[in-house]
């Protein structure tokens, strides 16, 4: 075997070349990427770190920086998201074989444990060589909730402090995971991240939280190198959030329950891109939508929309789906679990799993825990009513369906790579000394290839975009070739 | 093993118990049903047999017959559309073992050839005792597109002609099947369905297609038994066939294929309750819906409701999704098939797979068929580009997903138990002698049983029902307890 | 002046002729109607008495009639609904000046008294000569709520007891009118009612008000002479019903309230097919949408159909609008107006004004109406709080708007126009014999000629409709040409 | 009389008064400011020019600025647009006769020329005493459309040039109203604009034209004082331009055509906040919506919304109702309307009546124009077929419906006040010399006064907000009171 990767089967792979083939039918801003760039190999040297569901959708992604030049090491950000016969294809590469694969080596499978998880974090940063050199390392991150990212600065942190502290009594399970595990690399090379960051030119985020993250570290002066907010470009935020969630909610439910959506009421915690297209994938079912909010401007926009905006606790009793996609915590307590209807479904599209109180449900006195299909589970309460928990609380978009479909993410995934293209050249780790370098901030991409994004796919929807003349431009005071809109502009 | 039935694994029943027991939840109707008459037991002295998807849902229907007093036999209407744990648990039974089997006999199982389909129709006839005394047979069908009917009828024509005729040239293949299975029993028995027919009393049918072959027949005075047309209860046609498709589509859709609906462009041929309920729940994804129809009534419908209503010949070219929901036959010729965009989408919510003309497409010159999953084929034309076709042009919701959700079928099954208490206590064939004894026509149920359906359903969706006063009522010149409509109303 | 009338102003003929030529544009069936029926003039010989908002879609309805033959005399079924430059265009005719009138006599003007109102209804029966020799008289009603075909049968009954009895304590007021306007006639006639009624042929009727008079007249053998229930025409009582009040309802809230209807509370009373285009209308300007039901199947549609189901005591509270759609009375009480928010907007678009309980409303002590403006006026309740009634509790689409817009009463009228042709030329009145000759009972259209007339109106809309193959046809067991649906289809 | 002023009728003002109470009723959030701010009259010294629709909205705007200490004149920034009762009532003013005025001078009527137009906008400078010292002029402006602060601009560039230029050939003739105007200026006084320009601490601009000029301006450095982006607010861009127009699109639509909007084909140019609006108010109402689009992003929202995107040119055929959105220019040429269907509706929600191309409709050949009603015009193409152009390509909402509801307005206007009260207080031209001083640049509103005026609006909508916890708060990185998103969040 020509490299080493962790996956569950590799004989999957042929589906997955299946897959993947209609995949790029449904991706074609990344076709089209593919298409640009084949000559020009706009990656070639980049060695990148991707830390991103391993589905189908990804294995068009990796394929497409690999055809840009790129070499590549993946693994997934999610325990439960890995579709193995994805991950298979991957690794065998389109040329090659279970035998002699010819793919990239990728570290996920359906169902990891939580310390497999983050053994996989590491393995996308164990290049060979790279412990010795290393400038033999990733210098590319792509990331998606920052898991990678965050390894790489709590192991330099760590590595600064000369060990890793112990875990405090009210850190969570996980935090003490990712703790041994960076103990463990300490122990085998005392300096791994420090190496590692230096040689590292950017990162580039998919998500929310990752973004989050990333803010904060800018904000603290403790972001080790450039990152592109990938996640703000309108192309990703206004389509994979919104758009995406409104194929997959449904979807999820469907699949995991059979329940009939129309004529229920659905509660959906949050009015942000993600709860605008639940709330509409749920109406477009029939469903009587119920909308919580925090914020005042997203609230009144629910308002506007037609939806009733309530607090949580005042329908807790009427709902019959609950569906968190806040960011937050703590949406659905433990509490409010044991008040609502019989067989009520809860479930997550939002980021972690700590936006239903799932550690609370598990403590509940007398409750009873039965496993329906696989990530569909039925928690029965001592008083004999029950609820049906989708994906153990995690996104249940990915746990119980199969994500957004492809051809949202060839939006998000074509904002990826360009933010790639950029950040590699541009990054002032590059020696990219520019007006333009990206210094070690957090940036969102240039308006104008937001909307190059958009126009690479348009015309696989058959729409026909108009073309201002040079007056109408001059009128307008924009040019004819975009960008069209001030920054400040929020679609 | 107390009696003989045929499913795929019996293995299966605890899996489809869990299943049963979380669609009763869904399935209030038939809940309230088996309350109403625990003690009356009207079905007592029923034998049915049924020719209806064994599902789920079709599980809590055949539980809630023998809870009120019946004893069934069953099989599918449908070769794809058995959910093989959900037919192990009803011949397990809810107290039975697999070892002692205490439910109900079934024959069917997931992909049945057309040999086996007609073998299983024929097995719901085949009581104990019954070849030698008739009486010990079915006295009721519960029926899903006629085929059981239809049976009956055919044995019962050939038996007066003294034998079964050759099979035509251009007889549908599975004309031929038919005619085997007959010309077998024939052999065996030259007057099995002539007794059969004997000792039924009637049937109650489920499907527009069912529904259309027994007017046939009444209309030829050649009914052999009275008929209810459950079909045509407003708490069926307009809940199962357009709440149910409207759920059950885009279930199908994504299961098969994963790929995005929105923004796409996608053809509904035909706009009956079907064609609504497609049309509502691909805009509702956010797809563009083009509808194709015949009847002006319903095509001035769908433009009142927003839809471009046009020519299939004049959008062939644009669509990304075509689904057929017309009963018709030849809707897309495998000529049009062959036009399409690449990887369009093309699938079939009506009746027949004749609406799509597999047929053709399978013969087309130079053709292949790759099998992407089960029930998922892409058809690759000789000039490269391809299409992708769900459930090999049968009802992909079925096939694809998992039929209509328990919420619809509980309204339609509500109909069918309903219906089945009336004909067998009031048939002319029962020896029922009142006025409102049924001949040997077709029926639909009384108003006012459709609107206690209705009613069934309302406390679980939490929708709380106004009531007339006396004074309202007379107003009105209704009951305060119904029906409140005169029956020519179209809801 | 070559013939009696009474409008408001004969100088507004011009704007009156200017919007007819408009609204004949917008009313494809007509015109259609006419283009065909120029040569064969089937109404040549009908006199038709009509009573039917005189609007400027009923004047193209007038002159369409008069192309086809007809003589017409014209009032209007509502006292407010009269707009006057129509009535003024219609009496002077295409080719008239003011000065010599040559169009229709119309007895109609905006703000009529109720007293105006029934002698109104008394002038379209007065056709010159017709009480001295009763064949000359009106021999076809064309009716809106059934006002002029109550008007022949009570005088008929009252003239063959001899005379008119008085009210009683407890009779509305406007039934005092009624027995005055007759007791007048009486006087002047003791025959004339029967005369009339002995000459006419039949009437068509437009609501289901004036429909349901009609069956209680059948069931009680009462009916005088055949009629065409025109308002259960599917492409009437689905479109007009429907589509008319989608249209209306937010054309009637607007112009009289300027209150923005998104993010409101819109509680609809009744999901009929009025209500459901109110529940549309309101949910597509961004109101969240209450109705409230007191048949099942219609609760149970609102459910599915993503709406909350309460009884209106439940929400009086919440609601910003309040609509009526029933046709029902009392439906809210002056003691739920007295409950609602501040500024609450009340109205109704079902049928009578009883709806809303005014007078209730009216008797409560110390309450103060304000005018607005004509049609808008503020109750204040003693507390201080006010609600907003539009129209005193009549149609609001037609006292605060212009009513039903010229394309759906050009699908409603077509019906009318198809359904006086039929009615004058088969009635058994009309000395008719064939078997298909009209009784004395109540019939709706063949359903072939329901399908015409939505054929009249595709192309206007650019809609393609689909043919059916000869094949096809047959395998559906229908005629090529239609009909393609059972009678029972509910649409 | 204590004043001068020019409005059409000041007896009208009673009718205004009764509007201004039911418009303040739904403007919750001006009527909220003026509570929060009775006492401390943060507007008190402030003189403000206020340029914007004289509505009964603007009347509530006018008495809240008032009501927080402000001295006011107001001119109408649109000719048509005055409402003249609201006009009458704000002279008038609440406490105020005719004979004995006490509110605001209004320099406004309906149908105004434009000579009489820039006249008014002259006059809301013309404070009493200005002219011999400009510290006693405005030292503010409000404005819509940047009209008054162009005429600011010009003037002091003129005065500074020391003369006015003549027009040039291709000018606008608006523009050369504008130099006449700016000429008299000159003569009478060579250094009035200078000083009023010296006096002027800040202008709030409401409107995305004025906006971009404003921008222009600061890219230029000639921006002579602190701009407030009023536009830009969430609850202004979001709500106004979007839900505004939902409601008063058809709204105008509607009162000026009477046409049924349902089955019709709509095409929408433009996808941006107006757009959308005027999408989903089309599709509410059950036409067919085709959109056009220059920005590629846009273009993708309104395709995953489920709208065609085409080009005009190929749909000019298909299209009933063709409405502008854009705020560019020469959007439907002269000669596309001679190839629309007969009787097709054309209007303009955007900015100027340049959308859409009158001035070249006015010139074609043998054309006849018939006006229907003020403000609907019906033109004839030699051809013989016709199309109705709606407030001769003027803002429709404003020319043929009453503009934006006060519930919109009401956000609108709050943001208005609030960034009055900002810059008043803070401008550099005030003195202020805190860091947050404004400086002669474009600012939007901090997103916290953004999130307040959403607050304001929700109780009266019954919108129940949730709160934060400070825990989730810390989790999220938010202030509990918020603001709650980053600035670059789109909503």
């Amino acid at each position: 075997m020509s490299f080493d990767y962790k996956i569950a089967d590799i004989s999957l792979h042929e589906a997955g070349r299946h897959q993947i083939r209609l995949a790029e039918h449904e991706m074609p801003g990344l076709m089209a990427l593919r298409e640009e760039y084949a000559e020009s190999q706009p990656l070639a040297g980049a060695r990148i770190a991707g830390s991103l569901h391993m589905t189908v959708q990804t294995a068009v992604l990796i394929e497409t920086l690999t055809a840009l030049g790129a070499e590549v090491r993946w693994a997934s950000c999610n325990i439960f998201s890995t579709q193995d016969e994805a991950a298979a294809a991957v690794v065998v590469g389109p040329q090659g074989t279970p035998e002699n694969p010819q793919g990239v080596p990728v570290f996920a499978w359906k169902n990891e444990t939580l310390e497999e998880y983050w053994w996989t974090a590491s393995q996308i940063f164990a290049w060979p060589g790279a412990d010795e050199d290393p400038s033999k390392g990733a210098n590319m991150i792509l990331d998606d909730g920052g898991d990678a990212t965050l390894l790489v600065h709590k192991g330099v942190e760590f590595e600064a402090a000369g060990g890793v502290p112990s875990a405090q009594e009210d850190d969570p399970e996980e935090y003490r995971i990712i703790l041994e595990t960076l103990r463990k690399s300490l122990s085998e090379n005392p300096q791994r991240w420090t190496g590692v960051a230096e040689n590292l030119r950017g990162v580039t985020e998919e998500t929310t939280t990752g973004v989050n993250r990333l803010y904060q570290l800018a904000r603290q002066d403790a972001l080790l190198f450039p990152a592109i907010n990938v996640n703000d470009s309108v192309t990703k935020s206004k389509f994979d959030n919104k758009y995406g969630i409104r194929h997959s909610l449904p979807d999820g439910i469907m699949r995991a329950t059979d329940v009939l959506i129309g004529g229920k009421v659905a509660v959906v915690c949050g009015y942000g891109d993600v709860g605008k297209g639940a709330a509409e994938a749920l109406r477009g079912q029939g469903a009587r939508v119920i909308v919580t909010e925090i914020d005042p401007i997203n609230a009144l926009q629910a308002a506007m929309d037609g939806y009733q905006v309530a607090k949580l606790d005042d329908v807790i009793e009427q709902g019959h789906i609950f569906i968190t996609t806040t960011g937050g915590k703590d949406i659905i307590s433990a509490e409010q679990m044991s008040r609502m209807r019989d067989k009520a479904i809860v479930g997550n599209v939002g980021h972690f799993d700590n936006e239903i109180d799932m550690a609370g449900l598990a403590a509940t006195e007398g409750i009873q825990k039965i496993e329906i299909k696989p990530q569909v589970h039925e928690w029965v309460f001592p008083a004999g009513h029950s609820i049906i928990v989708l994906s153990e609380g995690r996104l249940l978009n990915l746990g119980n369906a199969t994500g957004h479909p492809s051809f949202v993410m060839s939006s998000s995934f074509a904002n990826q790579t360009i933010a790639q293209i950029e950040l590699f050249a541009k990054s002032w780790k590059s020696g990219y000394t520019g007006e333009d370098a990206y210094a070690s901030d957090v940036y969102t991409l240039p308006k104008v290839l937001d909307e190059k994004v958009a126009r690479l796919h348009l015309q696989a929807l058959g729409a026909e975009l108009s073309e201002l003349t040079k007056d109408q431009a001059d009128y307008l005071g924009v040019d004819v070739a975009g960008p069209y809109k001030p920054d400040h502009y929020r679609y």
